[in-house]
């Protein structure tokens, strides 16, 4: 037996470009991506409290309906207000997080609306491509915000309850409750650490994990019906088309990590979920399983994401994609295993 | 918002005289609770591997057919084998770990096999009825793993890669993932340790978390399929009845924590999960959640365990055992909440 994970010996330190940069700005802008899930929404507003300590201006880009109702917490807890064009226009400095590209970074108009800003790129994505005027990249990090932790405390700002509790919530959600291969020695020292400053565990768990409304427990029934295995046990998936999700009373920004459900069973290497949240548009959440990467396979229908939890979008109904989503994973699986 | 958990300052420390009588001991008995449990089994694993370290002699009391498939894994890691009746009489001292009450003892004979032995009894159950010569109860401890975690420091042992594994398992899982109300931050401290002495936290939480075999999965869609919610949200129960269970392939041993399933809903402060693993004998598995606690309710059908985690077993049908109940909880949750 090995042991898998990576020491603290091993993580390195907040690169002093991106300290100064942060120093050196009057007015920040803060983003992450499109689609925020819980990591990227803890970094926006840990950064904008522990700016604010320390007498920056900040604005958060956050578009209009861009926050599922399961994470509303998170920007209620930061007090995040969507920032107007203009003041992101106005900033000298933007922290954009957790985006592995610029074309996903949640700002309408993109990195364009940000004319004057020094643009610093912190993400744990080894897949990002390195965009903006300073940046630190770390693959090895749990999650964008174990790194942000560590900014927060190159600046000397104080963790505050608040702040522990959006950063806890980032780090045990990204890693699954601690529980997948980015859970480092380092992430749990610092779930920790925000411990110790009063994060609130069990309220902020109670909402990432312990919180489906009905609809979303509807959805997940469906989901659960709809599993369906191959017969070497290796390929598993689901599905829920447009009549399914609606009926269940859900829209598209329902659909979150339900892929897990496939995910869970014993033996599945690659897990899809095939979902129509929008008539027509077929999105896949791939997840890869005992060391078998699925970002290859999305990438073959146009998807990007992580090596072990990718995503792509199709046209089409749901057994039209699947069918050929399928095959070439069943082609895919035996190649790459 | 405040800060709910125990920080570590707060911990007390091993009493000296639980080392003392291991320390004295010669030939340990090593036992936990029936239906053995990651923490049960998690302390028994490390207990034994690093008794060994210091020379002594161990036997491990796990009557046949206690362990469920799912957690095979860590009988396996830690080599445990089932000691017979002459190897647990023979001792000299039993550490009886994780088990509230001497009825619960997994000994078949409970503590009278154990005639020539010091009983020494560690857990983290409050419920715990002090029985035993030696006691280390601390209810404000995540898990039974945690202590024993402690236990081993204060002999000296060193935390190998297995039971470094071990010991996750069992705080991982009674955490739930470091999510419930027991997530200290010692518990996250503990974890960290682990984590640098080499504790193999993905393959460990594939098998806890992720590795649902057909059956498995299959009683977990009859789950899903078959929750239900109170008009007023406050109360949610699953059924899952003899053919049901059967009929997916599954048995009394593989009814574990499905309870969960229903508490994950939104507003939901009593969860019940009423199962027939056995004709005509109806389990049902308790869950409070928001403050609620359950002991009370569980109580009412002479069942026990833990203030938000208890169990209780009638004899009846599904039906007939779930109109009882489900109207002794609609009383009880507008009483206690």
């Amino acid at each position: 037996m090995s042991a898998t994970i990576l020491s603290v010996k091993d993580i390195t330190p907040v690169p002093p470009a991106v300290l100064e940069a942060l120093r050196s700005a009057e007015r920040i802008a803060l983003a992450g991506h499109v689609t925020p899930d819980a990591d990227c929404l803890g970094v926006i507003g840990a950064m904008q409290l522990g700016l604010r300590q320390l007498g920056k201006q900040t604005a958060a880009a956050m578009p209009a309906g861009s926050v599922s109702r399961k994470l509303q917490f998170m920007v209620d807890l930061a007090s995040l207000h969507p920032a107007h064009a203009s003041e992101l226009a106005a900033c000298d400095a933007a922290l954009i997080m957790d985006t592995a590209k610029e074309k996903r970074v949640n700002i309408d108009g993109k990195l364009e609306a940000l004319p004057s800003a020094r643009i610093i790129n912190v993400d744990h994505h080894a897949s990002n491509t390195g965009y903006g005027d300073v940046q630190w990249i770390e693959g090895t990090r749990s999650s964008s915000c174990e790194m942000v932790y560590e900014i927060l405390r190159g600046l000397a700002c104080e963790i505050t309850p608040e702040i522990a509790t959006l950063l806890y919530a980032g780090i045990h959600s990204d890693t699954q409750g601690f529980s997948l291969s980015n859970t480092t020695s380092r992430a749990l020292q610092v779930a920790h650490e925000l411990a110790e400053c009063g994060a609130n565990v069990v309220e902020t768990c109670e909402k990432l994990c312990r919180s489906y409304n009905a609809s979303e427990f509807a959805l997940l029934k469906v989901i659960y019906a709809n599993t369906r295995i191959s017969e070497d046990g290796r390929l598993g998936w689901s599905t829920a088309d447009y009549d399914e999700i609606h009926s269940a009373g859900c829209t598209a920004e329902d659909i979150d990590d339900q892929v897990e459900v496939v995910r869970s069973i014993e033996g599945v290497r690659v897990a899809i979920l095939f979902t129509e949240g929008k008539r027509g548009k077929v999105r896949m959440n791939f997840r890869g399983d005992r060391g078998l990467p699925v970002l290859d396979l999305a990438k073959q229908f146009g998807g990007g994401g992580h090596d072990m939890a990718a995503g792509a979008i199709l046209d089409g109904t749901v057994p039209e994609v699947a069918e050929r989503v399928l095959a070439a994973a069943r082609e895919y699986i035996p190649a790459n295993a």
